[in-house]
């Protein structure tokens, strides 16, 4: 079975491997106070156009969102979310766990419109009895989005201005960064991002990492106290040094945006080849994932060798399903693929 | 100015004051153990069709929504609601706050359908990665909704239906549930909302108390602790007495039902008023709440006299409005905002 | 049955009774945002020392605890309280329902002393690893304590001094205010505690009101958004110009203060009863509450005719009891009682 | 320097890098369902005296503590620790943070004891007044405790009987479980922990895991939607597999047991060393942690060379430091230790 299904279906690239081997007889000090989390700090600032950012190492995206959300806000605060976000669909409701409600909105492709945003605010200004309601003070959109779509850098002004002038946090969820930042549509670079939010992160989990995500805190009215709520959290690992190291691995000489735009270009080579076999899309993506409408038969044939992810059924006879690429996607795989999607 | 702003806008019916004077001076034991709330609990269970209901009475409206919904769920589960409910829009994120997702629907005249409980119950029963969602496991609605609607018994019925099927709890807000009874266009008693919810309150503040709320708890799983539940969070009144002898005083001989059908009386004279004038209603209610949409002159007019509660901007020119009576609305006051209306 | 057993068990002053027939039939804004608040706010204000503070209106003195204490500190912030306090103790875990650590320390007759204050802070400001542990932020101490014991000026001097050192917030409960600033060996003034508290609350409960806390406001940093914070908590009445007229009547000519030092008179005049037989107190108290060490014999003696509340057994043949005088109780119960402890 | 400050400050044991390496480039089912989460089980399951057992692989141990604490209370119910409990002292208030007490005792030598666990339970069972005191509803203790110390099975027997005595979940933390297991003085199996406890858990993180905690759930009521849970408080790995390969590899032979002995027996060195030079221990444990005071001399000599963890001044001379031996620990480290002791 070649699997598809997902971009976190595999160990870890092999430079990071290497990198665990050659320190493993190392000592170091715990809780993410060590020299390769400091290394991966500076080798992520880099990118950052200069910004002065904090950089914390987290485990995994529900934990870095969660985290992230609740040390921001003040429990009458909520946050704005595409209604397909990952926060208010895929984790076990664990914002609301922390105690915030989730204002979630239709979305555009996947992606939360600046007029969506807008509107929301503008409830709660113009509302005559604030305290009755909750107070949208953050919002939450993701990197590609869950659908892969991605925001343009005009998009990300546009909401960056509303989010400044309703006195918004904006956070971008960046579990999968690497394969938006390696699109061939895109316009948007780390720097921007450092730029236009209030804090994001870089997926390390579905980007070659073995685990382990970096949180970029740029304002600083988020930075006091985060380890207090990483700890609170669960999200301080223990050997932090594993973190710290992967992230300097992935980012001193740019292997990170290398592996990705890799697996979007693979993605590229299955969209054409559902394209040129007139096979829908659900909504058209340029990143590594690649969102698709079968037909009952086209569906059972391909999952005899291929293992894709199910999302729901369109009609009585057909299906949408994801394909996935990611940095340990094999070209042989994938060319193998195209070849059996075009004699469907 | 004479005010139909809402229906919590005076004190007390003139026999509850009557008791609070003729007991004054008496002793009693604290937080809800006294013969008062004995007694007022065994004057509503008249009204029980015979079912083993716990009593319990509470303050205000949204303390008993978040109490029942966090003492009858665990962390992962969440509640179905219309997206107009009072919890989901009114309570500051009350019910979030206590960890748990609010599922809101579209709903239709503010009520919520049965099929859109079902659609919701579905996502979660087929989903193949049920760790990673909410589990939807109350099922929230108000007797009348927040629009002034009321469900008839046999939208109940299948309401009460889908939860069976699907396990999940009824839970009926009655803030207002007297004017729900009191309707012309009402086929729903007591007694059926004790067979076909897990739990429901009957609302005072707004029909007739000066405070509070009892809540009638009818499915054994969730009566266990529930007085842990009052205290922990701020729902427990030391002089506990002083809601059972309310709730007495209004049950005992049935005065909570005359003095809300008084009300919904006064309300239809109002309905009946724009009706005749043409003035079309947002949503058609046969209870004591009435939503019209005014021009900026009838709504000018009007409001020289009559304090009333702007609910949004419809249009340029028009405006949606709710007029409110209540058990004490003066019938004069009626008649002259009926003369009123008739010559805008 | 003469009760002694707290000082909650009767209705309410007849003032305030008559206050509320007489405005029964008026019609008010609601949600405390009416004339009524507004002159209790006023009233209240006159006792300040010409402080800036704000003025809320609660319903009780649990729900005021962990309104104030969430709305104060962040998650990963706790609370220093004696082990005795009512937070850490009487409330079901309210305090932690809310998130926040209660650093519970030994105190002193019931009074947590600035020692302690200082050697909870020092382990926070010496730690190497501040983000593994809570930060005390906020300390909880009760007017009169628990035990009816009351801080002197000099001592509330000595912990504000401690408080400002640390960055600690000093929030006083006084669900039983009246019978400290009453007692006969007080010198503090609400004008005290304004100047050295953050935050502090006046009850009514407890001293002549049906229901109601008023909390005091004097830090800034406290004010914003506190009505977000009620509404989230079930704290803000529907009618809430009950409270308002309540703490009106009760301080715009002093009837507070002289209704609860009539309560500690007479609660002196059990505590010379006591001595003059020789029965031991488990904490010497000057303020309405009073507790004693009963044998077997004296104890069911007592129950014949009176109420007081069983507090705990000391050993084989001694309980620990309390009396409470109030607002309510009468000179002559007072009287029998005093004979009546003469002759056992 | 020679690190002797904790037992989590090198990479993992060579056999599990091995099986990183070898199985890198292999593809896995997501999230914990996968081929090696079933392996690791089965070869935890040997040890358990054929107890049917729900396991499951977390990351760290504060995650742990406070989701198996949320998953199995109300919000109503604490949990017992000995004041020096990690859950008490060292995780920022995640419990509270989950809502929940903890009921704190004494202990002696780190160690909860039986009768202080009755006399918590004892407090709620007497209590005449329920509903305003939090249930204490779960035991947790640690083995070994923060200072070394292990629970003989007696002691275990005892413990276990008072909670079937008064329905208490018993919750064994063993972050370092592999070094008390280890101890020459131990008399205790998994077996055994698994007849006893209801839910306990493995720890990997500190035992030659990279990173990683096995839970093993042995009360049925405690196993529904436990993954729920971990999705819900960050603790679900997306490749849950890199954790059931980890657990397979230490306990397929008894890896586990024998590098945590082997850590011991080097402890054991280093307490004759001490011991020899009449130093003497701040706690006398048989574990590899060893908790020593030292002057002044001492410890500024013996920190030229050895990292050891300071925890606290005994006196204006006297420091008490924690020594720690590992699975990683070189008995050439030792022996250079030993003989630096001898010199002192």
């Amino acid at each position: 079975m070649i699997r598809f299904n997902n971009d976190y279906n595999q160990g870890v690239h092999p430079e990071i491997l290497d990198a665990f081997v050659k320190t493993n007889t190392e000592s170091y000090g715990g809780y993410g106070l060590d020299e390769w989390c400091e290394k991966g700090a500076a080798a992520i600032k880099q990118y950052l156009g200069g910004k002065n950012a904090d950089i914390h190492f987290l485990i995994g995206g529900t934990q870095v969102n969660y985290t992230v959300i609740t040390a921001a806000l003040r429990s009458f605060q909520g946050v704005i979310s595409a209604d397909t976000g990952h926060i208010n669909n895929h984790e076990t409701g664990a914002v609301e766990n922390t105690g915030h409600k989730i204002h979630a909105r239709k979305g555009v492709d996947g992606k939360l419109t600046a007029s969506e945003i807008r509107e929301e605010a503008e409830i709660y200004r113009t509302s005559g009895a604030k305290e009755h309601i909750t107070q949208p003070k953050m919002v939450f959109l993701s990197f590609p989005s869950e659908y892969g779509t991605i925001y343009s850098k005009a998009e990300l002004i546009e909401i960056h201005n509303v989010c400044k002038e309703y006195g918004l946090y904006l956070f971008i969820d960046g579990a999968r960064m690497g394969y938006g930042l390696g699109s061939s549509v895109n316009d948007v670079t780390l720097a921007d991002l450092a730029e236009l939010s209030d804090v994001f992160y870089i997926g390390g989990t579905k980007c070659g990492a073995m685990f382990g995500e970096a949180v970029v805190i740029i304002n600083d009215d988020l930075k006091d106290n985060f380890r207090s709520y990483m700890k609170q959290n669960g999200a301080m690992l223990a050997k932090g040094w594993l973190l710290g190291l992967q992230f300097y691995t992935l980012f001193k000489d740019g292997l990170y945006f290398e592996i990705t735009k890799y697996a979007d270009e693979l993605a590229m080579k299955l969209k054409t080849a559902f394209e040129e076999k007139q096979i829908p899309f659900y909504i058209e993506s340029f990143t590594n994932q690649q969102f698709v409408i079968l037909t009952d038969n086209q569906m059972n044939k391909l999952s005899e060798k291929y293992a894709f992810e199910y999302q729901g059924k369109i009609d009585e006879n057909h299906h949408m399903v994801r394909f996935c690429t990611s940095w340990s996607t094999r070209k042989e795989d994938v060319e193998a693929l195209v070849k059996d999607i075009s004699i469907l």
